[in-house]
């Protein structure tokens, strides 16, 4: 490897579309790929500073839109069409076939039980009686915590600093309110700064502003258990005969496959249980400029379906970890500022509702999947909508 | 809700540019969103079918380039320029920084050790005296189902079917070789037809095609068993020296924060360990038409970091699910096509090496993350790439 | 900590009854305590040798009698009785009530449908390269390392050896017949050779007999998959009025309690699904003279409740680690022998027996325990059974 | 089956020693077994009367001792001699290296940060909104809640009541402080009051009192967040000399061995980390009278081994779910309050003692484990102390 192999960062980091223009001409010579496509980006380049280095253009995702979808949540009420950016044929089919079977149900029913982000610090110590004063010692530190958080950021609040000893280890959960930002980043340093502070007076000789038990972009039990983003529940009753209509199945139906496939996630020591939330949360997140990798911690639910008196299906999806932001990351980049408009999510003071329209969507979707299970038409819906097979098959 | 709300779906479900354009007006008008930058797509609508349904044009992920990443694996064997879609600042530069490290340090060594992809049918009897006797009977009927299975399609291989019996069902693991497609539509479409077959000639009385233990989409300790889509090592021996130079830590370091993030992640509860694999394979997801969705199954790998002999550090990353394509799904369109292009990995015959790819832009990955833990450099490198914070921030 | 602390060894390890009333009497002194009923074992201290050091005698446990159980199995049919040691009121009140029930609907249908258990070793090598290419000959070695693992062993048999690369690693997955004996003792030896003869022949530098990845003595999602020790399956189709005559509930009532109780599995991220496993198997283990902490891995498994046809109750259980044995370790001593005795299980050629007995027990006792919840009898239960409680309570 | 079948269950449920050899003479009929040394025992019927129902005598587990162990708690604090009932061979032999080990090192330091049992009922509603309104109403209820619990118990306290929502139902978890009791039955109890107030008052419609959730005798990842039980953590440091001198290997080898069995738990799933805690607790737990199933919960845990300054090994386990009682259950009868007194851990105000001697004692064995398999001695140990193998081997 040598010197000239590094890729070109250019003048200011080269965010300018000659930067751009250039830095593609020298991929080009390196790869021998030709970036047509890549450099039809009406986004400008400097607009991607802070979301991208060594820019060399956009990516295109399809985009389509599944609807309507009807929300009764505390900050997302009426008919909503969401906007799903994907290449996977028959998703959006999918969607809004979930969509529509909820909202002529009379609509999802959504509410955010828990509103935080949350960074785990640990701190080291030369032994376990160490590790423990200080464990017993934080509660009566944590006013000053707090104030040493927040002097970082103008919207972060820290809730809570909970301490768990692992031999001689602290590790200390600290749960902040982010307002709209996803907030991680906002997080993170007020943490450091915290943990910097607990450092220099003495309480502790070293740490790391991470420990893992953060769970950020990873799924984990933990994460069952709520803090890291929104805490969002979707539920929604739908009649056998919307069921038949629109889902070609039975409440029983969807209840034999709930039965079934918890059967098989058991099996495979799934953390928690779902159809597939990841497919609606990716394709939601990659159209709203969303961080698009925290769906390895969002899609970690509760899915269930059962049938209650009268013969009716209750439904239900509950994403202890949704971590959305309508403030921040890629939220004001041209095509995801409007996917968020057209959900009335775009700014400040709306994170809420677009998490309850995410809880929403994935209920339909849930409810689709498992439909497509029931009724055996998951082949059929396939090889209806997804045209780009590998040649030849 | 009224049938005037739903999505119009136009002439031959709407793929043509005026399709398209009438689309997003509708939508337009029903949310109030003006969809500019959505418009501007430079893949055509027609290009889109099999992808999207619904279309109203393409959003734009901001796309930057990390490299040199030097690879030698059994596919992939030389000097690599990763595409990374993404809006999260200083993602680009972090996995730029560890592929520089591990290029200076003589590339990342990577292994393919499993090759196929899984979909496990449950079948369902009366009692367990019946599914006991079906999962018996199951090895004497394997050439009889691969034969079922392959008369569906072209590339696919059946290689195994492995019977577990939970009560009165049994899961059948169906694994596949599916060549260069990710393969899950065609797998699913030649499972079923085995389902069928066995089901017609009277082995079991009903079934559904999915069990939940295929664990497709979502994170499980069944996938470190491999199965779903390659299982990938990719490991590097850095000197002191490369490891202080590029990465502004030692190995000593490196392992300590190894050791700390373990025990957060067991606290947690987490599948597998990792750094933050999610971010990079989600990057390169959207840029090369992946089924980002996958990055929920295929972000479940192990990392290590160890001092070795002579104080040099050893870093690896198993990936057991990492589920890539390099024809079908997306990976044909514009932006995607010229992304894998850029691997020199665009077309069939090219998945193995996509993947072995991958893998070392993961190893890079972690080690860079490891680092800016250990150095305590997490927070200053977000600040300075990271400019998009919210408001007032 | 002075020499004179130690234990004292006595007279070839000390196991007469003399050295035993002496250990007894030194223990006395030592800690103030007065050891009575420990002294009255009628077991000799020469038969614990094998079993125990630093012997003082034996603790007692409350011996009572479950049944009659009604078993179908392979191995297991008729009624039988089952001895269950605990202090746990109630227990063995709620274990004779579930299996009541299920012999009154006919026994249990049990399957036993794997048989081995395994040993992990991990082998290490310099890098990926290395470690990969080990594995990929292990296929080719695999009859050497058999003849060399069953030199140490008359009835051990090594079925397969499963390689998996971790990074530099690689855990080698050895699973073996142990015939009627627990065997982990005799398969480690085993496995410990043909390890030691891997490294002889030059084919890895070193290696641990264990790895962490057998799960011996320890809950994991890896148990699920089966292996180590016999995978057995019970179940039971209860007429509804069977249900409501001994359980005093209903088919839908099970089946309410199974959903509601899943949900709080999946919450607190369970490894598998069970009421009280652990409770049953304890006792039996206790009794019969079973290594008592393998319950950690055989309490792993999976318990279903379902309404079928005719509104019957379909229940059963999954146990794919059960690790029992009628020869060796402590099941020729004194009580332990006249319990497995009560089963027709003492001896070689009765641990598949011992198997299905030990499933089906398990099947009642889950019935009376998800029953106790459904009814809302189960504080009743307690307060009836269980009089011991703290003074005062 | 005949109503013959039945267990006889004799006057006043037969605890005189009349009924216990009369049911065990209808046994021996029944199964042909002769109980010998099963009507050996020499705590009386009458005072197992609330610890086993169908009673026909006692077992007997042989009891060996392990230690000195030097302890370092808040409540323990000196030399032990642990009482051990176990039939595996090289068991107490194990666990005495490892105390010996600690001792020699200057002891354990032992610190309990949590104290309290947890009982999980769960409410079911109509839909999501009315379970959300619940959740959001409970903080307002607790004083009252609170109330209605304490009514039913002189020493339970309900310390938190935290509400989960999933769907259309809430989990409550309810943690309290037991005194020196198990404090199971004593929860659920007071649980279940205060639940079936709850529903009188109109809060909820319906209520199981058990979830799932609670972990109890299951092992899950939401025990590591503690509540079932204490959580207790113990370390020490030890010199290389001592790790050599008792241990026969050195603190780089410690690490190591820990190194590598991280990577096989995380491959295997495994929900915590470590050696074989599952050994010692069960062993301890049958000695002293505990419920030995809690064996599934209270061997969840984390060890781990790490090279400090200087070159020492600190060693440490962190056990987040450790129930153990020295009041009621079990803890008064024969055998098992000697062995409680042998610890000075007999009655009331001493379950916290025994906590902090439970994790010292695991301590050791972990070290004594892991040091067995670094040295390559674990074989010869099991071939030295383990006599009774199957027949032939």
């Amino acid at each position: 490897m040598r010197d000239a192999d590094l890729v070109p960062r250019l003048e200011r980091q080269g965010y300018s579309e000659e930067a751009l223009a250039e830095r593609r001409r020298w991929v080009e010579e390196k790869t021998g790929a030709s970036l047509l496509h890549t450099g039809e980006a009406s986004i400008s380049g400097e607009d991607m500073r802070g979301n991208v280095e060594n820019p060399i253009g956009a990516v295109q995702v399809p985009l389509g839109v599944a609807g309507p979808l009807l929300v009764h949540g505390d900050h997302a009420d009426g008919i909503f069409y969401v906007p799903l950016a994907t290449t996977e044929g028959a998703l959006v089919r999918s969607y809004e076939r979930g969509a529509v079977a909820v909202s002529r149900a009379g609509g999802a029913i959504v509410r955010l039980m828990r509103d935080e982000n949350r960074v785990s610090p640990v701190f080291l110590f030369d032994g376990v009686a160490e590790a423990a004063a200080f464990a017993r010692a934080l509660p009566g530190l944590f006013e000053a915590l707090k104030a040493e958080a927040e002097a970082t950021t103008h919207h972060g609040r820290l809730l809570r600093a909970e301490p768990r000893v692992l031999g001689r280890e602290v590790i200390v959960q600290l749960s902040f309110w982010t307002a709209d930002a996803h907030g991680m980043n906002m997080i993170v340093k007020a943490a450091d700064r915290a943990c910097r502070w607990l450092i220099e007076q003495g309480h502790a000789p070293r740490h790391y502003v991470f420990s893992g038990a953060e769970s950020e972009k990873r799924a984990s039990g933990g994460l069952l258990a709520g803090g890291k983003g929104k805490t969002a529940t979707a539920g929604v009753r739908l009649p056998a005969r919307i069921v038949r209509a629109y889902l070609h199945t039975t409440p029983e139906g969807l209840a034999d496959v709930w039965h079934r496939t918890v059967m098989g996630h058991l099996q495979a020591g799934t953390t928690g249980y779902n159809g597939h939330i990841a497919n609606g949360l990716t394709a939601l997140f990659i159209a709203c400029g969303q961080d698009v990798a925290n769906v390895a911690n969002a899609a970690v639910g509760i899915t269930s379906f059962e049938v209650v008196q009268g013969g009716d299906l209750y439904a239900s999806v509950t994403l202890p970890s949704l971590t959305v932001a309508t403030v921040g990351g890629g939220t004001g980049l041209g095509t995801a500022r409007e996917c968020l408009e057209m959900l009335g999510c775009a700014g400040a003071g709306q994170a809420p509702k677009l998490a309850e329209i995410a809880a929403a969507l994935v209920l339909g979707g849930e409810l689709s999947f498992g439909a497509a299970i029931a009724s055996g038409e998951f082949v059929t819906a396939h090889e209806t909508y997804g045209r780009n097979r590998p040649q030849g098959e």
